[in-house]
């Protein structure tokens, strides 16, 4: 029978793998945690309507979509593609019941249906964190603040990544302070998106295209040419307009009094995408620039109420571990969680196989890491496969354990030996010498 | 728009729900280390033709497919009924490389698409170890070890679980010698499987449908009565049995050496369905009999080898988590992973906002769970919403935190309080009093 492949874009978690993978969850566990974020989550497929009436376009398309022969109820299902969606389900069946601000974490595993490339595969993981019922700004600090403690954490600084930050209901009123229409918007959404992706010449061919009247077309490129919150000042020109400003200014503010604000910049740029956010929104990148962006974001005020709940105002963000591990590794930080063997237990006669396998159970059931050989080889044998599986110490029970109950416990690192009484040593193990 | 609920015999796991499911995956996984596992994992979705090539009958009626539009590759794929045929994947991939015994374990998530019931769910856990390369019998009981290392950990004693025990092998032998054709074998075993949901009358019923032969039907009536291996002994007549036999009597042997001997019971009926096990086979079930079976298992010494690589003899079992969270909850043994906050700082005054951030954010970075309110509402208000929150201690900055640097510090298990000093506490939170 000829062998058959694992599917392109997706991984196989060997141990090595897998100790990556969990040490990246553990530290986004760690950071949600003392963040005040607790954890949920959510099934691994839902109904497909569910992402076809909120999520953006790109995603949509990207559905893996499971004909309804399973659910036998006459709907299609499909793979989460995203969480937020689940958890927007998940918050309106129970709104009453959760006090609000819901400080929210998960590490779902998400399927994408796109051509695998350079920090895109389709199937990942993706840290998000959400805080629903608060339209503070101070929710939107904690949530980039969240994503910056977690960065900073494994060692990226300020000069590593940086989070770009904007806002989308100030940025729609600018655009419609200076002419266009509401119905225009997502045009320029689109447009602005893509702008980091082009060079100068490609953009303003790409802009010409789209807006063809030529006096909006200088008013766009002027504000795309925007550096810094200071020039956007004189161009408020309406309560809302000066509100979503006022609201950037206190985000910046509160994330310098957090201690993060040299990992923050204003870009005018961050719209992300066509999805469904609706005040501040940001992504981070590293500073290099040479991969996708680590980790997106932003307000979003009425998705809940969009799918059949209250209105509840909600921000939060997604960190997908494929562009994260590229940038970990690039820079030298990339660990993995540590697997070791306490003890392996060498077999040196074969009178002795019930008080090994007694003395194996016995250290196990106290914890500890225990092995032992499943072939009856010779003891130099033993300790080599002791020394690939990286034990600790070896515990040899050989010709005194039965005539004295002695055993020679040897520590596996220095070399150094030791002759003990296997019942001493299995009542107390931790006490052991050199351990 | 209308709210799109969750599709049936799928979970929602809340923040009470998910801290339960941690704690059993966590326990799973400790359990699997101090045993000699390492963990790895494969993707939640291959292509369908590794399921439909070797996995019983039952499982492949139940797969989730996605039709290939998302591969383009013209292959379907499914999502992951279990997680073995992945694991002879991975295992062929690299078995040159791979240091054997290979011992592995895995908690992944699986789809079938069956009618929920009670201790049946359409999405699930499931605890997998295997050990892959040895044909000892040692690997056979240290599985089975393992499932009630497990169980035993939990609280589980040997008059609450017991591990039934038989040999496929060993039985297709027996049956052979009373004169049954060898494909024959397959409808008997699925007689032995279905016997314990009959009453003893259906079951007779059942079998004089299956076996016409009358003299056939009154041996395997006598055979599928036996109660211990001793009265299996004379019915013993080819060296196939014979090793079957011993090897089943070794296994028990080292069980009870292993001290889990009282948690293991012989039991002929135990064939574990149509799936792939060559020798040894077993199914955990509660004493009370009112539940599926907890966790089933065996040897599967021709997977590999049918799945295009070389022929490696393997052992193993899987552990779901649905049966297993129904009997812990009826023995009042569930637990959840304990989430706390270490503190809640509380404003009491509006000039404070940077300080108060300020502190949140270095208790934060130095691993403390810590949170506040975004609303500005009175103190008496934020010490509500800090109780809610279940946090240890609450710290009150007001006047005094601008006049003097002071704070006060408040343990929320007893009332007790202290007025400290702002920085001294932040250089070292540990040493606060009373916690």
């Amino acid at each position: 029978m000829p062998k058959i492949p694992p599917v392109k874009g997706t991984r196989d978690f060997y141990p090595a793998e897998m100790a990556i993978r969990n040490w990246i969850a553990q530290g986004w566990r760690e950071v949600s945690q003392r963040n005040g974020f607790v954890e949920y989550d959510g099934p691994i497929f839902e109904y497909l309507q569910l992402y076809t009436q909120k999520s953006g376009d790109e995603i949509v398309s990207q559905l893996f979509s499971i004909p309804d022969r399973a659910a036998r109820d006459g709907r299609d299902l499909a793979i989460r593609p995203e969480i937020t969606p689940t958890l927007a389900r998940m918050v309106n069946q129970q709104i009453n019941a959760l006090p609000r601000p819901i400080k929210w974490f998960s590490i779902p595993r998400l399927c994408r249906a796109e051509r695998p490339q350079r920090g895109r595969l389709r199937e990942f993981f993706q840290w998000n964190i959400d805080i629903i019922g608060s339209d503070s700004v101070l929710a939107d600090a904690e949530s980039i603040f969240t994503a910056i403690d977690y960065l900073r954490s494994l060692g990226l600084k300020a000069s590593d990544v940086v989070a770009r930050i904007s806002s989308r209901s100030m940025l729609a009123e600018l655009l419609m302070a200076l002419g266009f229409a509401r119905e225009d918007l997502d045009k320029i959404y689109v447009l602005l998106d893509k702008r980091p992706k082009m060079t100068e010449s490609e953009f303003s061919k790409y802009a010409a295209e789209q807006i063809s009247d030529a006096d909006l077309l200088d008013k766009m490129m002027r504000l795309e040419a925007v550096q810094s919150l200071d020039e956007l000042e004189p161009m408020l020109q309406s309560d809302a307009a000066r509100k979503g400003y006022a609201d950037l200014c206190e985000l910046f503010k509160t994330l310098k009094a957090l201690g993060v604000g040299d990992y923050c910049e204003f870009d005018i740029k961050i719209v992300r995408g066509l999805a469904y956010y609706t005040g501040p929104v940001f992504e981070i990148f590293d500073r290099g620039k040479s991969l996708r962006a680590l980790c997106g974001g932003g307000r979003y005020d009425n998705l809940l109420s969009s799918m059949g709940g209250p209105q509840v105002p909600a921000t939060g963000f997604g960190m997908g571990d494929v562009v994260l591990e590229l940038l970990l590794a690039e820079k030298g930080l990339l660990r993995s969680e540590a697997s070791h063997l306490d003890f392996f237990v060498i077999n040196a006669d074969t009178e002795l196989d019930d008080k090994m396998l007694m003395a194996v159970s016995r250290l196990r059931s106290q914890g500890y890491a225990t092995a032992f050989s499943y072939k009856k080889t010779g003891v130099g044998k033993q300790f080599k496969q002791a020394a690939a599986q990286n034990a600790r110490h070896t515990i040899v029970m050989g010709r005194e354990t039965i005539e004295s109950n002695q055993i020679t416990l040897k520590n596996m690192a220095d070399g150094s030996q030791k002759e003990l009484s296997l019942d001493k040593f299995l009542e107390n193990p931790e006490e052991i010498p050199n351990s």
